[in-house]
């Protein structure tokens, strides 16, 4: 289909992009666009479109495509961005990775068909296999998507052996949101050439210190070059105060509702209102709760490791 | 928009309809039209079109387009049919809802959405709220569809109260799949003029002792006939015998995943090889389980008892 040599997904630190909305909750193009570009000059090596953080699933199939049609028309590189394409609905999985795909993404980032429950991994593996024979490009890189909180499916380890065996070169990694670094690392051990991004970036330190591939999370949206400066000092002391710092602004988002947290901090932060707006069934924060996180994160000196 | 006058939906015995689908995985619609005309004629005084069992989720907006117009051109009464359009994302619920309202659907099934967790009652209040502001039909119809083992999400009592008093004659009533006869019949009594149907027909003897509106489920798509016998024999030992035949059946069915042991059945019982293909994740019966349960279906003399 094309010529072009395909460059692989950077290792780093990914910003799990938020999705900035006008008011009348369509996505805010210019804005989100400005966004991407600020945070790949702000300490991330590539960015996440369309994850849990930027409310992919609340966005209709049409909306997503066009927004990283116009990401891409607006110079962002293809190569740095891993597209969320993984929905209930197979039709629409398969049209999303076309698209991400056909315009050269660094990888796709899929959940499994989420609706069902109890599913075994039979069934996710078949998901997973009719995606891929629908694709059938060369470009095609999946990175699975493992969100057992969020997603409630999940992804066992013999199951990931079978895909990745059975599908050399095109499932070759994973964002492992469940925080549990041993399951990182055993995936990490065991697959050869397989690419673990933890799901926080409280684990940067443990990620780099075994090579894995790097980190993928929501904070990452304004903390992004604090995480940078943790990764360019590893390891050594001044990274483990910087880590220890990162974390402790982490923790104080982790006390509220993620997605609304961190639009509230952008908002504050940025000046710009679309921050504050949020699809349904997603709401903002209270003042009072506001207020709590405000306080908490100055109290951190967080504006001197904000990325804004 | 219309003069015509809007039947309400029937009280009774709704089959929840399975699927049926080609080898390529495209619906068959030939198939599903006559299976629903068929489960008519055979005990249902109304069907949910994509619900859980029909898999309403593993299909695009344009699939569900597509079927809903094609069964009414082929003569099913809109009056009858309970349209499932409850989506994660709000464009794709809008769009459902729209054309399910705008062919005198006899009510929209509706999901809350489903993907984030932990989400408060005001951020459900809110996705229902925007939807029918959206909708701005008088025709509109909302039953909430409570399924807390799939969906996650579940309604509380003090919200259904407060959609149920802010949107009157819009949201009256509630597919429960809880199986919770108590608070089905809590919100009964609670609610007046709010329509429950319990999502089991196990339950149908008590949800007719109530006087509550019916019963949904993917089982009746095998034994309508049966669960109208109940129905019509009601009160008395006979019906009562006839629903413990009833309860046997379903009991049987529960032993394995619903949603493939009902297909493998359907296409046992008619014929027809559109039966046995599933979207992914769902998987056929191995043919050890199929077996095992077409045994325990002759114990019971399913034959004299299933609709087909």
């Amino acid at each position: 289909m094309t010529s072009k040599t395909i460059q692989k997904l950077p290792r780093g630190i990914f910003a799990a992009s938020l999705t900035p909305l006008k008011s009348n909750l369509s996505i805010d193009t210019e804005l989100m666009l400005e966004h991407c570009h600020s945070l790949l000059e702000n300490g991330c090596d590539g960015l996440v479109i369309f994850g849990t953080t930027g409310e992919a699933n609340s966005f209709s199939v049409r909306e997503r495509i066009d927004l990283l049609d116009a990401l891409l028309a607006g110079g962002l590189p293809p190569h740095k961005l891993l597209i969320g394409t993984g929905c209930c609905a197979f039709p629409d999985s398969v049209e999303l990775t076309k698209h991400a795909v056909k315009n050269d993404a660094g990888g796709v980032l899929v959940l499994p068909p989420f609706y069902y429950k109890n599913i075994s991994d039979e069934g996710i593996f078949h998901a997973f296999d009719r995606l891929i024979q629908e694709i059938k490009d060369e470009r095609l890189k999946v990175y699975l998507y493992h969100f057992p909180k969020m997603a409630v499916i999940s992804f066992s380890q013999a199951l990931i052996r079978r895909m990745v065996e059975t599908f050399p070169g095109i499932i070759i990694g994973m964002k492992d949101s469940t925080g549990d670094f041993e399951n990182m690392k055993s995936n990490h051990n065991t697959f050869s050439g397989f690419d673990v991004y933890a799901g926080t970036e409280q684990l940067l330190s443990d990620i780099l210190q075994i090579d894995a591939a790097g980190c993928v999370s929501a904070s990452l949206n304004l903390t992004s070059r604090l995480a940078a400066r943790v990764k360019n000092a590893f390891p050594g002391e001044e990274s483990q105060a910087l880590q220890n710092k990162l974390n402790a602004i982490r923790k104080e988002f982790e006390k509220h509702p993620m997605i609304p947290a961190l639009k509230q901090m952008m908002a504050r932060k940025t000046g710009h209102i679309s921050w504050t707006n949020l699809r349904p069934p997603l709401v903002s924060l209270d003042e009072p709760e506001s207020r709590a996180l405000e306080e908490a994160l100055d109290a951190l000196q967080f504006s001197n490791y904000c990325s804004f």
